[in-house]
């Protein structure tokens, strides 16, 4: 099927021509898809139109009450599918499946987007969804309400570590300001997603510190969390979030490499945080994943130790000289 | 002895007209007060003047790398001592004792200045000293070079917490966003300053959540760092940098409290920081120290355990019915 790319100003002028909105986030959704879905449902409800999100089962505590007031309810028909923030149908969470050979519209900031919608807006130059969102209200309104602005700040503020990570540019910062002028709770949502941390939280960062390993002198760093940890340190899914980041803080780090244990010893989630010397996107394509240069992940149907020796057989390639 | 209060344009107007500057920075030297230091100097040389700063015992590597260039020479004679980011002429250094009586421009934005300079221009609503050195040098050049970019940037990302800290305002996002575009190099730096985790530091967060005590039903959260933790740690200087901020980053914690044993045991530096509902910088007043709102401290010559008493003393006006 092919795919029409959309300016901003085209995809505005489209929006305010179309109705009744169903809006799809991603599997294991984060700040940005759940924080921009409702963004855009409150943008487009303010604007006059009828616009839901599609239920995403794997939202957790933490990101629920920026959506769960637009969760699409069980009758709703929708004339109009959009997907946000995620870059193919595979990602769509399993009661989206429907849907997946209709979607009309695809707000997207991943470079892997595989443009399976009909249509498609998408700036990879964007730190998160949120600042291509925020434009997007701008050229339908003129202006933000505050509920959209608590929105869009948790989706710019969790897609980049609190303004801390490399792909945090100057727009970001100056959409962040504008949405802290509108009204945006920014000291709250600071406080709650960025400096609380959980007993469970300080618990796990105490495991994953102590059973960091080492490897190519010192240049990856690899973080295995089993579920027994997990259920030891008492953590909940929000605790977990952003534990990738934790591997490639450590000094000398050029690669910090998280495989976490899903379901079964058989069922991996291998996360790839790297420094501008390794594309983080490559190496997780070797094992059929993608994301960003710096920050990308896989799956993997295997053990631990399996998924560890096939990840530093290619990350040789990377350091030949060790 | 009196003092004027300067608006950005009279500052700004009176530093084109002086020259033969000194910059005095405070006592354990933070990047606030260091990066606003390197990047005045540098401000005042690209106008053509002479400017140096004044040596800071208490520099630590991690900030050394954005004033060491300016330090004053012994022989140097200057007609202006400027001080940055200090409250009080007790927060000198000690070699910068002889100075106190004759400063003719203080530059701040801590509510609790003493007005002890000639001329003052102070800001109680910029996050960092940073934005105001920012607004003195579009008042004076119409721009910022890379060079005090970078160092205001450090200024404004480290007095914020790299701006998840409650005193990050829009105007802080703005500032850092044209800091950015002057091109400060924000990604290296955040990398460095947010997200590098030495193994002293490291070891040091396992000593501190594994180690902290819980007041008044989980609201208060106190650390106690001996001199014995951080050698046990193997912690540098800079790996305590903003350690303060742990306690107060627990789950349900209102007051976040660090009593750091400094030089012996009867020399400690207290760090308060709390949320909205209580004020650091009162709960501070009481043993005779200040800071923000939000943020405060004070040093005592007791040991760590007659510190916590009078705290809790003090902190039980907070939480009566505990």
């Amino acid at each position: 099927m092919g795919t029409t790319t959309l300016t901003k100003d085209e995809t505005a002028k489209w929006l305010k021509l179309k109705d009744n909105f169903l809006i799809i986030t991603h599997r294991r959704p984060d700040g940005d898809t759940l924080g921009c879905a409702g963004a855009l449902a409150q943008i487009l409800l303010e604007s006059g139109k009828t616009a839901y999100i599609l239920f995403n089962p794997e939202a957790t505590p933490r990101y629920a009450p920026f959506v769960e007031d637009y969760w699409a309810p069980d009758a709703y028909g929708p004339e109009n599918i959009i997907a946000i923030d995620t870059a193919s149908d595979g990602l769509f969470p399993a009661n989206g499946e429907g849907y997946k050979d209709s979607v009309s519209l695809c707000i997207d900031h991943h470079p892997s987007n595989t443009y399976y919608a009909e249509r498609t807006h998408i700036d990879c130059s964007a730190a998160s969804c949120g600042e291509i969102i925020y434009d997007l209200a701008i050229a339908m309104a003129g202006r933000v309400s505050k509920k959209t602005a608590d929105r869009l700040y948790v989706a710019l503020s969790t897609d980049t570590g609190c303004f801390a990570f490399a792909n945090t540019t100057a727009n970001t910062l100056r959409v962040a300001a504008s949405l802290i002028e509108a009204g945006a709770s920014h000291k709250e949502l600071n406080k709650e997603l960025f400096r609380t941390r959980t007993i469970g939280r300080i618990k796990l960062e105490g495991f994953i510190f102590s059973g960091l390993e080492f490897y190519f002198d010192g240049k990856v760093a690899i973080s295995s969390i089993t579920r027994d940890i997990i259920e030891k340190a008492g953590a909940a899914e929000d605790d977990i979030d952003d534990i990738a980041s934790i591997p490639g803080s450590v000094q000398g780090v050029l690669a910090g490499i998280t495989i976490r244990e899903l379901t079964s010893e058989n069922d991996c989630k291998v996360s790839v945080r790297t420094g501008s010397s390794i594309n983080a996107n490559s190496v997780c394509a070797h094992f059929g994943g993608g994301g960003h240069p710096m920050a990308a992940g896989f799956s993997l149907d295997k053990t631990m130790a399996e998924v560890k020796e096939a990840l530093l057989e290619v990350l040789t390639g990377y350091f030949p000289q060790a």
